[in-house]
């Protein structure tokens, strides 16, 4: 390499380094943040009452793999928020007791980061996770099981009262609180740091040019207006806000009594098509442009989308290790499944 | 101690090793089996075809947890034979697409150490595992998808065409056929090795006195007679033998064309409630008493029964731990869930 090649890369290399240090600091600016690096920073996110402990963790990770807290015995949290598939079911709309479709067509969100998230569902009806984790248990098209039906099952498996009181001491009660408490504690756990991550703790070359190009276009665009914060989303905000959306009719859903709908996070977005809360667009890039025109009233063009859409595959994140849990085995009094 | 309690505890502990042994032998006499030792063993049961590598158990895990093998996009091997629950769904009749039963109110067999069944399916119609696995992803009732939808969903995913050359080489043609045999694959790999085998590979005290107690009685009411090998089952037998098996109304499965039925595996079979082919008798003692009735022709006693309830305890087997797969991403290839 001839020296003038040398100083020639070596300024480029200045430059892009410069260019990152720039783009992190807009990226901060504009709200981003990273997923905090240490355990206790995550903890702190976490009421006392729900402490996070490896006991709570463990027991809440086989109450959301339990199929025995549906009605049917055949539906368990990961039915929908399957930790294989990007914490989603694939499917437009979520379908759960007895093959029924949520009657708002409404498609279920990701549980992975949600933890971030300042409501729940997408009328945002819910303060956290562990209060999210009652509504879909009890739903009629989802698990469809009674709080008494659910404390009932745990409760007769001898394997489950022991985890219970290894996790909250001998006093504990097993009640529907106290289960979906333990879930939400699982899903607690359950964050994905990104190399967009690593891109904003510093290290300049975890996004690729193209990324950072796509990074630079999702700041430009203004899309940092909703999808901000550590979850990239996950406040509420009004929908459809200058545009009318093109799919409305599907579900016909008009998010809470002020039109307010919860913003998906864009963390792991290229693993959790169909998008928008009814499950209405598959393609990544329709969405980012529809997004445009009804809350920016922009037109994207194909190609500033397709940028974005190379920027969010940045944001993929790395899945925590799950040990498929081996759940308790039915005594003679457990409920037995109802199929109807 | 004094010198006449050690002698004396010392001529009970020889006598019931001497028992022990001896049970061993009764055991082996009647043709019960342990689980062969070491892997190489057990792949001497493979198929040279079938060879069971790393690579393909890995992708054959995938497979088994992959909800887009079926039309919906919702069920998976797993869903029915959930490895976290003895490899089974514990509902009576396998309950899949569009929340359809099985016809004939057929309950979903285990999964778990099924590599050990001579046969297939309830009426034997499959030889082994690669052939059973296109049953359950064709049939209306259970996954319902076409070959051909397994293989376009399969083909569009660029991280299952990499796993797969990776498993068979880059000329691998990625059909129904290569799929299901992957899926075969992992399933050899699903076996449980119990206290059972400890004992019958000379263990004595694996098995508490009750337990020994429990397969004397197994052994003496002639059980084995159906109940032998390693699996404890998995032939085909008449059924029923003697006298009319009391719920054969419920959903009137007659068995092959000679009224042959597969013999369940008694492996894990406290948690795989319910039984007999047609989930219809939820008790385990009920289950007993019922086939001494059809079967041997004898009325097993409450207490009898009970002690060969208790023996079966000593067949719940260590299962194999298993890392949740995180499942590769669709492209706009991947054929759309069909929930109808």
């Amino acid at each position: 390499m001839t020296l003038q090649k040398m100083v020639g890369l070596s300024i480029i290399a200045t430059s892009l380094a410069f260019g990152a240090s720039d783009l992190v600091q807009k990226a901060a600016n504009a709200g981003l943040k990273p997923i905090p690096a240490d355990k206790a920073a995550l903890e702190k996110l976490t009421d006392p009452d729900k402490t996070v402990t490896p006991e709570r963790v463990e027991l809440g990770k086989k109450l959301y793999f339990e199929p025995r807290l549906s009605k049917s015995g055949l539906i368990s949290c990961n039915t929908c928020h399957n930790l294989g598939m990007g914490g989603v079911d694939g499917v437009e709309a979520a379908t759960g007791h007895q093959w029924t479709a949520n009657p708002h067509h409404l498609n279920s969100p990701t549980v992975y980061n949600a933890v971030f998230a300042s409501r729940q569902f997408w009328d945002g009806r819910s303060p956290d996770l562990e209060d999210q984790a009652k509504g879909p248990m009890q739903a009629m098209p989802e698990m469809a099981a009674a709080p008494s039906l659910v404390e009932a099952r745990v409760n007769s498996m001898p394997e489950y009262v022991e985890a219970f009181k290894k996790a909250y001491g001998n006093d504990v009660k097993i009640d529907f609180n106290t289960i979906t408490k333990t879930i939400g504690i699982f899903e607690r756990t359950l964050v994905t740091p990104s190399r967009f991550d690593d891109f904003l703790n510093g290290k300049k070359d975890a996004l690729s040019d193209t990324e950072k190009e796509g990074l630079k276009t999702f700041l430009a665009k203004g899309c940092t207006a909703c999808h901000t914060g550590v979850a990239l989303g996950g406040s509420m905000q009004k929908f459809p806000l200058v545009k009318p959306y093109k799919y409305a009719n599907v579900g016909d859903f008009k998010g809470d009594k002020n039109g307010m709908v919860k913003v998906p996070t864009l963390r792991n977005i290229t693993e959790t098509a169909p998008y928008f809360h009814n499950g209405a667009i598959w393609s990544l890039k329709e969405a980012v442009q529809e997004m445009g025109r009804t809350q920016l009233g922009v037109d994207i063009s194909d190609a500033d989308a397709q940028k974005i859409v190379t920027f969010f595959g940045a944001l993929k994140g790395r899945k925590p290790a799950i040990d498929y849990p081996q759940l308790p085995t039915i005594t003679d009094k457990t409920p037995k499944p109802q199929m109807k």
